[in-house]
């Protein structure tokens, strides 16, 4: 669109702008990875909130009152979208954080019913997601607005979040627990898994070896980080330029442990982060 | 020392004060029983962080940034002693609470050091606890200063309170889980298991089972109780009148979640818990 609309050029600085992206945790970095392979030359903020992690067996309005506060953090950088990389966030607070913001915020749960409602042959989908997500039935409305004729089975796991934080991601105890939370979902007959919370593709291997080869497992985050360039290229705010070397492109925030979240992080992102800032959020 | 004291009538006010007790969640509510169960006629005020368990595996800092912020609540109700009853809290924040403070503050870990060191015959004593609690060496700083000959081995058992916190008390997942983390003890031959995080008495009969009969396990709650009541007895301030009908004895405050917080509370003390009142800890 840039070169349409040269008059434009006032636009130029918020596309240099960062993308904001928060989590309870490290679970919002499986939605990082996404946005790293698909629109590299973006800024990213990361922040996580690993002083109050988890969200998921959290209320409304608590969940809603954490995400404000970090929205509020997010924009002391002029960010130019944010992408609550959180299913729980997204099924709980999105209204209240789209009614008091004037630039775009995307979640992940859209994305990821709509992936599934592609993906399924025999109109069986089920979700797995913490208890915060399902009890929401926000899955259940978003694919039932795409098609009514298909089934959705949801199942709170709400151990896999401190499974994933402890970092058990190939374990025999996750196989466990996966094993007992799934089989319900393996006798209705799913054809589609939704991992309906950020941690869940860091397990997805246990998962996709329980659930059989038959069964397609939708990951959110790779269509969120479609949407968000699709966003960023309809709003003109995609950068173009590749960042140069040296120039901090990645800056993660966490409100406690930076230490044990830099070693995670480099686990799930190969790109070398070398330091995450602590950040007091109830400040915000 | 109330008959010898008859001019110390200004203390009575004191003595009908309630006691403040905190925790991370529901583990507290083991020392809450124990101090129904040891000292009937008090008043207490519990507090259950909620919105921000668990806390075993945050930093120091976050930790005590926490317990001044519930601590400073609790005074709000002219407290006549507060208990941390949190070993994760009593590791990592009793020195800056004890600084800050001119009431008496008992943590759970020193009494539970006391009874380990006085069941263990073979020298041999394992805790069990959060990472936090592991990590401070806490217990075993008390064990050898109450007894140099005395081995110490901790455990670190990270997902037992996401499992209390979810109710499966009795659950093949936690007796797997309880399985792996245990191994280790049994193949030392500790004889003595401190159960050094307040939720783990609620999975006792489990460790129990996996550890044998042999092994005398400890419940720090029973031992703080006792010493609670020693403290109040020595300051003056037990309170010797039996309290009302309808006297509102036990208040239960929490940062999220009252409503399962009560279920979850009624299972553990059979008192008939009515309701529990949400608080926003963070502004205080």
């Amino acid at each position: 669109m840039t070169e349409t609309q040269p008059n434009q050029n006032r636009t130029l600085p918020d596309r240099d702008a960062p993308i904001g992206v928060f989590d309870s945790g490290v679970g919002g970095l499986t939605v990082v990875r996404e946005i790293i392979r698909q629109i590299p030359n973006e800024k990213i903020i990361y922040f996580g909130d690993t002083a109050r992690v988890p969200y998921g067996n959290k209320s409304q309005e608590t969940v809603t009152r954490f995400s404000e506060q970090i929205v509020r953090f997010l924009r002391t950088f002029q960010v130019k979208t944010i992408v609550a990389a959180c299913n729980t966030v997204s099924a709980y607070a999105m209204e209240a954080l789209e009614r008091d913001i004037d630039i775009p915020i995307l979640g992940v749960v859209k994305p990821g019913a709509k992936t599934a409602v592609s993906a399924t042959r025999n109109g069986r989908i089920g979700v797995i997601a913490t208890e915060a997500t399902i009890g929401s039935q926000i899955y259940t409305k978003y694919i039932t607005e795409l098609n009514q004729n298909v089934s959705i089975y949801g199942k709170a796991c709400p151990l896999f979040v401190p499974l994933v934080e402890e970092g058990l991601l190939e374990d025999p105890v996750t196989d466990e627990i996966a094993r007992r939370y799934l089989t319900e979902l393996i006798d209705i007959d799913i054809d589609t898994l939704i991992l309906g919370c950020t941690h869940y593709p860091l397990i997805r291997s246990t998962l996709g070896r329980i659930m059989g080869e038959r069964v397609t497992l939708v990951n959110p985050a790779y269509e969120t980080a479609r949407k968000l360039r699709e966003l960023l290229t309809g709003r003109n705010l995609l950068c173009e330029t590749p960042p140069g070397l040296g120039s901090n492109r990645y800056q993660f925030y966490v409100s406690d442990k930076a230490d044990k979240f830099v070693r995670f992080a480099n686990s799930i992102i190969k790109y070398g982060i070398l330091s995450a800032k602590t950040v007091n959020i109830e400040t915000y």
